[in-house]
């Protein structure tokens, strides 16, 4: 039971406190959802421009999970576009528990509904979480770690799907034929500038609609200060 | 005034949770002080073991800070020694407060005391916090943001001295001639492993009694996973 004290006001204060950095959430290293980012100078003569987004923290959804976070017949809505046509970041959050009975609140759902539920962490959310992130292309979740995924309506039981992603590039056909690669190749970006860092095993993610766009995480993002970027060239193995 | 409620077991539930993240505090992304590191296998013949340290967020203090902080007359007491002699995490920690009014809790101070206080921290803390970090090396502070540290004593206004560490190698004599550098000069450093990644422009920094060591973020850290690196290459530009 609750009493009365002299300490109630500096109790109040710290839980009001609290409340506000649980709004907040853990350290959130950047946007929460990937942002289409300005194309930097790079490869001469590429077919198209040459965009490096970070992808921050987020989910993507099954209408098995959204039904359960969200409620019976749920479906996302669109908060913005994304780079890629079709892909937006939904106005729908959840919370994310894992093993340490840590919780990152307030992680996007991305869009459109997929056939698979997976939340994308970086190494430094993974080691808050208590999580030995697996380092996987999306949607390949054989035996990667499980967790709790909290929405207004209620919770889902991911029994697989947190990842890692690893570092990639999406092209187009245009793109493969400069470039000299294929599907499933290995490239390396070099990004220049003051923390200037080359990544190199960047995966090639072919889709004949796609734009080009490199995708790496805030780790990534932010060890080679993309926001400070002056130029970048993918370099064929 | 708190009135008892169906809702008291909720609430009592939440403010408990949060307590326990407070204490947690926000994404941690490692350990809270530099560890030493095993060395690597790398540049053949080189005179001393190859090993790169993560620097995870950390404090050093002047002894006017420390008083301010622990109170008049204060020293720092031994954790664990750092890989360099006479180095050493401290039993102390402190709050480090920001402008968007977050906080990142229980940040070690390293000691020995310096004749100023800096506070070390990943970009990744820097979005966080509000805070524009500038790149220097150690103890280059002008111009660098200001913030207040909370100890258990006292708050401590920092006119300057927030950064993020420029990556760097400590190197000897014996080092610099094995590589060919000399202090000032910029190398590459190349790891090898799942999350391959080069590192351009590590400052080298000279001093006589140093070991080798490299000093990598946790950005810098998890972008490359140097948890699971195989192997380094530091290089000559």
């Amino acid at each position: 039971m609750v009493t009365q004290s002299p300490d109630r006001n500096k109790v109040e204060q710290l839980v009001r406190q609290l409340l506000r950095q649980q709004t907040a959430g853990p350290t959130q290293p950047g946007p929460s959802a990937p942002v289409a980012g300005k194309p930097l100078a790079g490869n001469q003569g590429a077919p198209n421009p040459l965009v490096v987004n970070v992808s921050a923290r987020h989910v993507h959804v099954s209408q098995t999970a959204l039904d359960a976070l969200f409620g019976p017949g749920s479906s996302l809505t669109k908060l913005k576009d994304l780079y890629q046509p079709g892909e937006f970041a939904s106005n729908q959050t959840v919370n994310i528990i894992g093993p340490r009975n840590r919780m990152i609140p307030n992680v996007r759902i991305l869009g459109p509904i997929r056939d698979y539920t997976q939340v994308e962490l970086s190494y430094t959310d993974g080691i808050y979480m208590g999580i030995d992130l697996p380092m996987r292309v999306s949607g390949n979740l054989e035996g990667t770690p499980s967790g709790v995924l909290i929405g207004p309506y209620g919770a889902y039981n991911m029994e697989v799907g947190i990842i890692r992603a690893e570092r990639h590039v999406h092209m187009g056909p245009a793109d493969l034929a400069y470039f000299g690669v294929k599907n499933g190749d290995y490239m390396d970006l070099v990004i220049e500038g003051p923390c200037a860092t080359t990544f190199q095993n960047v995966l090639v993610r072919e889709h004949p609609k796609v734009k080009l766009e490199i995708h790496i995480d805030t780790d990534e993002g932010n060890a080679c200060h993309l926001n400070s970027a002056t130029r970048m060239e993918l370099i064929k193995k």
